[in-house]
């Protein structure tokens, strides 16, 4: 059966965006007229363009956290990008049924892993439009938005670019976690404003079951409960529950996680599992 | 005769959106991918998602002031939301044609009043879709949204909760402007950046011939001219004058008035007829 | 050979818009929503809402950077009018396909030139609808978003006012830039984060010939090396280059442009050609 949701991707194609430009200067408006004269049938879905900047880390959980809720054959534009005019990468990665294009910086990273629904291939091509010129620092609009209005239109991602293996791109360290013996070696991937840590476990790859009875021993020797809400944390303990945005968070009651632990963006922390 | 609006409502279905998320976070974002799935034929329109966090009398003016400029037909989601994961209700309110759903903590109290157009229900279900979890923080993204488009695609409000008497609406203390006697006592709604403070008395209800002569006679003894705009208060004294907001509004010459006055949001004042 | 553009701009008109009311209040909102219900197809381009108060300059030149990134066809929409409620005049303005509906305070100014396709006219009707009224503060949601959807759906500017040559319309010092013997005299349009300062001369019209050994000769004495990144430019020195914005950009190696030189927005500099 055909779905409600296949229907509306083929009559108006959804493009999300996700930069560090700000909203005071015209350059996210510059990117949404470019699209506008291309493909005016687009839904725009803005994630955020308020990414601090160049911070990949902060670009890719956003993405990677608002993954599950963009419609299915979303096409996302990421540009968290110090490397614009480099000679860095470019790539279209498409992982459950939506597709990104980015630098392949890390800004990706967090949407890889071991799934089977990955795929990726390099974008080679900066050739300008007739009459249009390519600015060495604005890629975002000169080149990725003109490539999302094609692909929305119906152009495939193995017609513009050679396939990439998902593990030739970059992956940073604060993208990994991994399990070895008992120990289980996470990274800190975001502190939101109550000092809550939100990590780089994902509650669709991480059950409970696993993290039953684990204990914190980095940065601190530390058990965790694992809770429901922040409220059911006992006085002066610290415990881990399944957030909103997707992660497991370790949280403390009535206090600042991240402060009473040292953490922040990128650091990386130990549990043990019993 | 069938206007062009109500043609529109049918055609592209109207969302309005308000909340105090912010713009950093992917959370407004996240709203939006939700809908652009269920509804991608939506026209999406933002109120503000900058109200102060938890400000819910904040949210509640910029709700009732823009009320106005909404097509007829628009569904509005309101998100302030303090009690977020508690017992507090959801609420869908009908007033003048358009639909706001919203938790039922005061957001939605200055849409109110005695007017014979307004219709609410209570919105019992949160049952989360097939294959979607409905996080306990995020209620605007899991619950709100999924319901908004709902609407938005012909469902009725009557066949998705109990009918409410408005009268049972949650409506604080800075809801009420009332008249006894000579006195009317009313409440600030909002100061502006040059210290003019907004009345709980708006321009339909309170007509100039009530306010004409009436005098501050709290917190402070003060004559009160009725003017056209700004520059027409008298150097050094006080005025009021009907502003773009739909409100009356308190305003000194080349002074700040709230200053002077000691006046903020929430704050009761009392008027004195002739 | 109609375009595929020409074919967005009758199914789906494109509205930009571009103020100084920030994005907190519910403003803008207000303005969208009236847009909603009047054409309610319209695709929405936002320029920027976060141009400084009151600061024209800016504003004028946000919307000649990113005229070139809005289809044609394209109405824009510019709010940033410290005259609002005074006798200042409301101008249409079309240049190179696209219009400008925006108060004669030298928002336009940038736009303008002695290019032979410049057009304007005069808006004087400000005439409420049915069962509307106008707001004097408030022209922007009250009289050009509704003037905006009439253009939106065919109504042409010469219906609607007087015209008007473009010499007449105002413009500030800071948007001329001219040749005189060796020198030619611009202004700082627009300084960025790093200090570099965009100059009112645009890769258009100035192409890299004329500018090919100029020399700064005020403020300060100083030869320019024309390049092609920032990074070409040697240690200490100052040069030019062709930015993303469209303008020619002094800048200096690792360092602060602006600083050095005491420059920003508005302040004449001259160079001399060899």
């Amino acid at each position: 059966m055909k779905s409600a949701h296949e229907h509306a991707r083929v009559s108006r194609p959804i493009i999300a965006l996700l930069t560090d430009f700000g909203l005071e200067d015209p350059y996210v408006g510059q990117m949404k007229g470019v699209l506008a004269g291309l493909a005016p049938e687009a839904v725009l879905v803005d994630i955020s363009h308020q990414v601090r900047p160049f911070d990949i880390l902060q670009g890719a959980f956003y993405l990677a956290a608002s993954w599950p809720y963009l419609p299915e054959g979303t096409i996302c534009v990421g540009v968290v990008d110090p490397g614009v005019g480099t000679a860095r990468r470019l790539a279209m990665i498409r992982r459950s049924g939506r597709l990104l294009l980015a630098p392949d910086n890390g800004l990706p990273a967090l949407l890889l892993g071991d799934e089977a629904d990955v795929e990726a291939w390099e974008f080679a091509g900066r050739k300008a439009r007739a009459g249009q010129k390519v600015a060495n620092t604005f890629h975002g609009r000169d080149i990725l938005m003109p490539l999302a209005a094609d692909l929305a239109l119906g152009v495939r991602p193995k017609e513009l670019g050679a396939a990439l293996h998902p593990d030739d791109l970059v992956r940073p360290d604060w993208a990994r976690a991994e399990r070895a013996g008992r120990e289980i070696r996470a990274h800190v991937l975001h502190v939101d404003r109550f000092g809550n840590c939100l990590l780089n476990l994902s509650l669709e790859k991480w059950p409970m079951e696993v993290l039953a009875h684990a204990e914190l021993i980095r940065p601190l020797l530390q058990p965790l409960a694992l809770v429901r809400t922040y409220a059911d944390i006992g006085p002066g303990s610290f415990g881990m529950l399944a957030g909103s945005q997707g992660y497991w968070e370790l949280a403390v009651n009535q206090g600042n996680a991240a402060q009473l632990l040292g953490l922040r963006p990128g650091i990386r922390i130990v549990l043990q599992t019993s």
